[in-house]
């Protein structure tokens, strides 16, 4: 029998608490989870530092990676002959549902802005790569790894295929609001994926959903919309985020400066010379990354040591609200405060800023267009999401931002009072309400 | 206000999967949760190597404690103003259960067996040591991180205030109980936790349980053997476990006899020496172990450097029911024709037996005796719980142990089949059905 | 001791699947739900027809009626001791909450249309009148009773008490989202109850929302939307609505034109002459409903045995959509067509419409004014949540409706070909499409 | 195309709370379902008067039925292509599992004990008898209907059909339990049935479980038994089946000895002649007997208005441990003492004895022999599950027996304190310690 179509003797399955169990009977499917660049997920957490505030959020990006070919799974259970779907493209989905977040390393967030990466070229290159990934699609016809890629990267040819891995309610995302929310623990981030699964059509060129589905897919998008602003912007989750880039930041600067590290950051030199090759980028994961956390707090630079102990410790940043734009002489006074203080504010002074849109209709030819969710009404037409919804309409295309301001709220507190600035400091962070507002 | 009695301005919730939220109100628990001792139980897995098994079994130490926490202070509010229940012992309760298992260090249970460790020793160390835990404890008053020590080691006086942390119906077990099961996905760990803190009775020198919520014990006692049997005691799990303790044992031999590593494991010396001094303890967490393990994948020593291999990338061992007090001519056949093919069974070739006793009835003056479950009947009369309920009778008292051999399925099936060793060894190990009972 | 302070021996629990378990502690409680008014409420759906749709919703009044006084139970034992809460009003909260429903009769909807009643007033007369409950509240202390019926018509005067029960976000709405959503098993209905119970603070004449429980009250106005346009407006339960309604025209017409039941109406007679006193009311419940429709299958009248049969067997009406105040002259047509076929359009051509206002921001002086929902800011400002909340903003004020057109497929089916409204009939209901919208 | 292979335009489902959604597809079943024979199930409760111990227990049996059908139809789903599988059984298999119930009326346990019925007779009449039932299953093919009876009734010649409804691990079972758990709120009832399914396997004439899924059938036969104990014979729903049966065996003999009621008893008439035929059973459903109750309270009898007055209003008898075997004197001196006291005995003093036999092997010949469960061993070798499970060993052939002694605590403390009876009476029901046993 061909690879491509063996199957197991008897059909393993994976005991996951989101999705009761993932069903295992294709044997490409078995081998690829068995494969050490897909293992090494198990080492990558979800949600990066999200775990610093909601404790439960430890599950790793092979847990959510399992959930999502689940999900493709399911839906082409449903599929299976129907019209407009194509049975021998089932395979390919199933695989790059599988795969589609295999380049994903250590708190990808930061990492990828200080080091200018990008998880997604990486996941292209372990799966055209030589890797273990790459042997086994191989193995199923020559070629398939990189339809495979194709599919990930959304420029394969059949669209209704790319959709199921990526659009506005994906098997993706489906999968990551459920289970986020399991592990943290909140109670947003549920509703009805049965039913949408039973709802879901394929057409020519994506998926559709049938208009008697439209209110579980509603309670999808507040899911979304909830699951953003409750979990994954947490202000203190963005705390932690904020001294992680910090610490890369500083790392790379003495690196640059010829700092002489008691711990050689050897995983860490070609981050540094922003030239990773795949098999450094493979080599690190989280554990990698703690270690390097754990000794530097050992490391004479001042800088270093005091934001890997905070992060280790998780003595995190307070916050206020500020907006950088509208108080930009307060922020401009607060850095040179900070700098009289002996507080360097490229470290200690930071704004973060994060914005979600919950659901966007269609803007062709603008940057970064999404397609947008269509119903199929009972007469067969095609409606976009948010012109039949209220309630989508009304979050539909609005951009929310949230900007916060984080400082060492102790590192201030323990300034001389004798110094000029201290005054001043807490004075434009905290306000006349003497601090009510600090978090 | 005195330090053991100051409160947060605002209660302080943590969001918990298990018990929802977990609440602080004391300005002491607060502390002993920020200390840098408590935040490091963030980095080791509550369930060790279970995560191999079951994915979603990735939650650490720290969830954990916070859980039994919550669970103490929900049996002491109940507790107020009860006959024999002295409130004065309320923080020190507290302490104790959120300290409980602080001396936990990475994958416990191999470590302390391959290097004579003991976790209750180190819990006691860190509370009783240098630590910033003794030092929020001495604020306390003085003496108090005794007090706590004592407790947690069961030699506090008052045993009532001991049988809340340490019994066969302590706030631990109904903790990781559901904690395990929640994140493991299993169906089992389900009990009707409210119940029984609502049936809970202080007397002199123990917990007991009002009659009426017996049907909720069974419960609580069947869910603790299912969780055993079907996810502490999993085969595969212990698979794991095998192979890390060959590593952990193969690293010390190879230290013991001058090996010359390519990554020295400063961080294990004393561990292979047996002279583990508390600061050596605290910092070995699981991403330091996993960062040797990884490094150590590309050692010279083929043992060391195949075992870990299979750690990282889980290749686990097979296994087979084997007893060895029975079988133990096919056991030194085994072993005679594993060297023979020149597979080290020192390394290759284990018997684990793992054993568990769901319940047990008093039995003074025996090793390890355990203070039994007691209902308080209608008319106040204390009657142990296996002479009421018929199921917890049939448990009761019952050991019961498996026993499997596990072995590299891999490494044998690539011998030659020149080599004479391997068809003997395939049918000793695969019996005549061709391998039917090899899992 | 006095009445009113009387506790139980032992708490006493009411096992609930929504809440878990509802605590009662105070005699006064305890005998108001052995009062046999308050028994009578197990016979009387919480969801009338619904189950028709929902063959879960089963659930009694009874049920949501203990669940509202446990919800309350909760607010109130946050509130102790806080500012501007005044614990005499304790007792008085919990038997408003539980009476609060006390004056439903069977299928409420149905009946007080067609019979111009009010369950307001029942409940009024239940309190004031010559009842068990009455007798029971004014054990408390004289004129409690009045007091209780203040607060349940919203008269009391301090508003801060009847804000908990008739608000936006009162405990009765918090129960039955949660209540119909569990019984129904849809997935939406459901919210983070406890986090907004832990939100809630009393300020002079209402209960507001802390603002960082913001979030958690979006998700409880998108549940109560959902749970409107999802359950309750269910076109299937209005459809078994209408039939409902059209029996009791009937059975009441009937009477008027003194029709000789074969079953004499005895307990409808009060009913069919607008004249029901409390003793009357109180006898009517779903079983005698029930036991009349059933006999009532049986007489001669046809449209009333056909009605009767219908409801009991649920072969119901079928719907499309149709808006009356646009499509007038089909309206008329359509009515003269079944005139024409010998179907009276009096009982078999419908037009239902139902409409939700999701959340009201306010309207002083305005009909139907609600107080809307406060958030406390920070600083102690209140702030209307609509102005904050961007979901809420977006379906705030908005009245939606409904309308559907319900008709006997069956008996237009059965016309004979020859009937030459037959054509016409179902051209106009079925469109052109051949009937792909009827449902 | 065949009647009995029509399916569905579009896969019809029903929202179930316990299964989430019920599949139809097959037009028999859907037929089935509208019948008004089925409808009346809606009317009857599963758990007769448990409601008034468990509030939300108030789910009917229509409920139910759809339940046994669902798993059902997922089991043979998993069957499909199964070696020993005949896909040909699968309607008939449906069909069974749909209406196995189909013959219980209204409080079956009192009703059958009382007027000596069956409801399996009944059942079988349903389905062979002039009804919608019947011709509807014999539209599938001419005989259809007798083997849906054989089914039922257990005679049918393929035993593996019949276990799939009747065994000690059948869908009815494991319905029921989850189910009644659901409703009633308890935590005892969960079970991994998604594994259940998994491993069953059909042979030859039965279902057996492959022995990898033994701790989840363990886990099954516990929820069996702990639901027994917890929830079917709860001593408080047990006195409302005491007073139940107390009504009907007053009315009977009131009407045996020519008693004029106010209300006549139409309905009932033929139960007390213990001639019933179909007709008259079809017609008595809950809200009947409820309406002939409400009705009763206001007859002269007092007995009668008495026992009513309680069932209608809860106000039931409470009990105390009382084994009739070993307090035979005791019980004679009370039958007399409440003959002294004017409180007849018959109706008034009544023990109630409850037994379940949690799981039984295999006792060829012995009266109620029933099929024990089987296990299939790795080697396809068949073990009976007692054999195997420590914990099913222990509670198997175990019968229990429960024994209660019911009377009216309230009318037993209005007797004047002038009756000798009176003291000697209190004495004897409630020992020395002043009623503590009391319940």
């Amino acid at each position: 029998m061909a690879y491509k179509d063996e199957q197991l003797n008897e059909e393993k399955v994976f005991k996951d608490p989101v999705h009761r169990y993932v069903h295992v009977k294709d044997r490409v499917i078995w081998d690829l989870i068995a494969a050490p660049e897909f293992q090494r997920l198990r080492r990558i957490k979800q949600l990066g530092t999200t775990n610093l505030t909601f404790h439960g959020a430890e599950h790793s990006r092979f847990n959510h990676s399992l959930g999502v070919y689940e999900i493709v799974r399911r839906i082409l259970y449903n599929f299976e002959n129907r019209p407009h779907w194509n049975d021998d493209e089932r395979l390919l989905c199933l695989c790059a549902a599988l795969l589609h977040d295999l380049g994903h390393g250590p708190f990808s967030h930061s990492f990828e802005k200080v080091f200018k990466l990008d998880h997604e070229h990486f996941t292209q290159q372990i799966i055209m790569g030589d890797t273990h990934i790459h042997t086994i699609l191989e193995r199923v016809s020559p070629g398939f790894s990189k339809k495979v890629a194709d599919v990930i990267d959304k420029t394969y040819e059949d669209k209704l295929v790319v959709s199921l891995i990526s659009s506005q309610i994906d098997a993706d995302r489906m999968d990551y609001l459920q289970r986020d929310a399991y592990f943290t623990g909140v109670s947003y981030g549920h509703f009805d994926m049965e039913r949408i699964l039973r709802v879901m059509r394929p057409i020519d060129d994506q998926v559709v959903i049938k208009s008697s589905g439209m209110h579980a897919v509603e309670d999808y998008i507040m899911s979304r919309y909830q699951m953003y602003w409750q979990v994954y912007f947490h202000p203190v989750t963005r705390s932690a985020e904020v001294i992680l880039s910090k610490i890369l930041h500083r790392a790379k600067y003495l690196f640059e400066t010829d700092y002489t590290f008691k711990l050689k950051p050897m995983h860490f030199i070609s981050f540094f010379k922003e030239k990773v090759d795949l098999a450094d980028y493979l080599k690190l994961d989280e554990s990698i990354v703690s270690y390097y956390f754990q000794l530097w707090q050992e490391e004479d630079d001042e800088i270093l040591h005091d934001l890997c102990e905070r992060f280790m410790n998780r003595r995190l940043f307070k916050y206020i609200e500020f907006n950088p734009n509208q108080q930009m002489n307060e922020w401009m006074e607060l850095y040179r405060l900070f700098q009289e203080a002996g507080i360097d504010p490229e470290y200690y002074l930071v704004v973060d800023s994060s914005s979600d849109l919950p659901y966007d209709f269609y803007r062709p030819g603008e940057e970064e267009e999404r397609l947008p969710i269509h119903l199929m009404m009972p007469n067969d037409e095609l409606k976009e999401l948010s012109r039949h919804s209220d309630i989508v309409e009304a979050i539909s295309g609005k951009k929310r931002t949230d900007h916060k301001l984080y400082f060492p709220k102790d590192l201030l507190e323990e300034l001389s009072d004798d110094c000029p600035a201290k005054r001043r400091i807490l004075e434009l962070l905290y306000g006349e309400g003497a601090g009510n507002n600090v978090n």
